[in-house]
Formats: structure tokens, sequence, C-alpha cells
């Protein structure tokens, strides 16, 4: 089990984030023949979602909903997938990955074997991502929850 | 893409359910050498969380949180997985996966191939689950969103 001492999701560089307020972070991430994705990571070293308190679930939850919301607004993806594992890094976050047609790994999720060859595909600015980002999720920390 | 008519998730029989509300319903599912898991599935044929409104996804997201609880609590195990795919069956739905040091997959995803082969796993009675998910999610309707 990771230690908050050697536990990658507690030592992100701040160079790395997308977004984050006092719980949150967002960072970018990238699948080849799949391209941008985020991964939202809770703050604290937490190992599941269902250690939190109420209002703090719902603080993670509306972050990963905005999340979802921006990156099928920019990217029109076929699916979105939403996923916390952390069998690996048993800190608490959340994958929003979109999914396209034609990506190496459709219908299957990202953690199954490739059916083809990832192909090329165009990478999100990361200016355009961030702005996005903010807007969207500004207000989260200000919804009742 | 699904359309309702061949959906098999429009389509579940009623004796399948655990746990359901005019929302959400609950229904068992099994991997070999993880055992029990929970799939929590909304009602409606809809395909991405966030066509939802906010109010409605609070409610699938309690049930999902409810769930975990529930299997956390009988299970014990190591690490939860919590995802919404669909990219199969694009009718909203989670899967909330207890995992084991042991499992076939482990610290893999269960949609990555086995590590090793499945063990027997002791099977939860359907009676018990079904008591403690009544118990946990008799509230979640009533909840404030």
């Amino acid at each position: 089990m990771s230690e908050p001492e050697n536990c990658p999701l507690c030592q992100l560089a701040p160079t790395s984030l997308l977004w984050s307020d006092a719980y949150c972070l967002v960072i970018p991430a990238q699948i080849p023949g799949i391209g941008d994705f985020c991964r939202v990571v809770w703050r604290a070293h937490v190992r599941e979602i269902t250690d939190l308190v109420d209002a703090d679930r719902h603080r993670l939850l509306n972050v990963v909903m905005g999340v979802e919301e921006v990156l099928r607004d920019l990217l029109r993806p076929v699916k979105m997938n939403v996923a916390s594992l952390g069998n690996q890094v048993p800190h608490l976050h959340w994958h929003v990955i979109p999914r396209f047609q034609d990506d190496p790994f459709f219908p299957d999720s990202v953690w199954a074997a490739e059916r083809r060859p990832p192909g090329v595909r165009q990478a999100l600015s990361e200016d355009v991502l961030r702005t996005a980002l903010e807007k969207r999720l500004s207000s989260v920390t200000k919804t009742p929850l």
C-alpha cells in the first residue's frame, strides 16, 4: 500500500495542474490513440471515496461531472468512461476518459488489450482545456452540496 | 448503439433486482475469482451521467456510494473499483467491484488479462446483500441532493 511519502499523487508538481481548489486537483493524461484525458485527484491521501464525509464526496463527484462535461464538449467522444480504481496507486483519483469508435481499445475498456494500432489523434490545447475547466468548475466549490 | 428495444438493461427481469427505486436498479453480478459485485443501473435509457440533470446525477451517485459502503462492509476488500464505461451497452450503469490481493487481475483492472487463475471465493448470500442494501439505501431518495 502506498503511504504519503512514496505516493506519486501526493507529490504532483504544481506545473502539471490543469485546475485545482482546496480539495481537488485536475491533471492531464494521455493514452496513445485516445489522446488527452483528465484525472481528478483528491488532495488528501485517502484510499476510497467512501472514506470521505458526504459533503466531500459530493465536492469530488461534482468536479468529476464537470470534467466529463468539458471533455464531451471539446472532444465529442462517442462515449465517456469514468472510473476510480486505484489498485496500483491507492490515493483517491478518478479517470475521465473520452472514447472513440476507432480508438485502440473500443468497445473494450482502456485497460484491456488493444484491438487495433493507435491512430493519430489531434492533441487538445492545454490552454483551451484550462480555460474550459476554469469556466465550468469555478462554481463547484460554491455550489450547494 | 443500443436502442431501448434491444438494450439488455432496458429488459431486466424484476427477479434479478437486489434493490430498486423510481430511478435506479441494483443488480447482482459475479466475476470468477472476485465473486459477487453490484451494478447500479439508471432506469431510463440514458447514455451518459452528464445527460442527467444535477438532482438525478446526485441520486444515482448516492446509490453508487451506498452500494460501495455495503460491499466494503460485507466483503472487506483491499480496494473498491467503481466505473461507468458503457462502451458495449450504452445505457447508463455503474460497476461497483470489490478487489482482493489474490484476485485474478489484481493490481490491474478487472478488464485486463488475468495474472493468475481464479481461486474459490465464498459467495455472498443474496438475502444478506438485499437486507444490507435495503437498510443503507432506504434513505437515499429522501436525502437532500
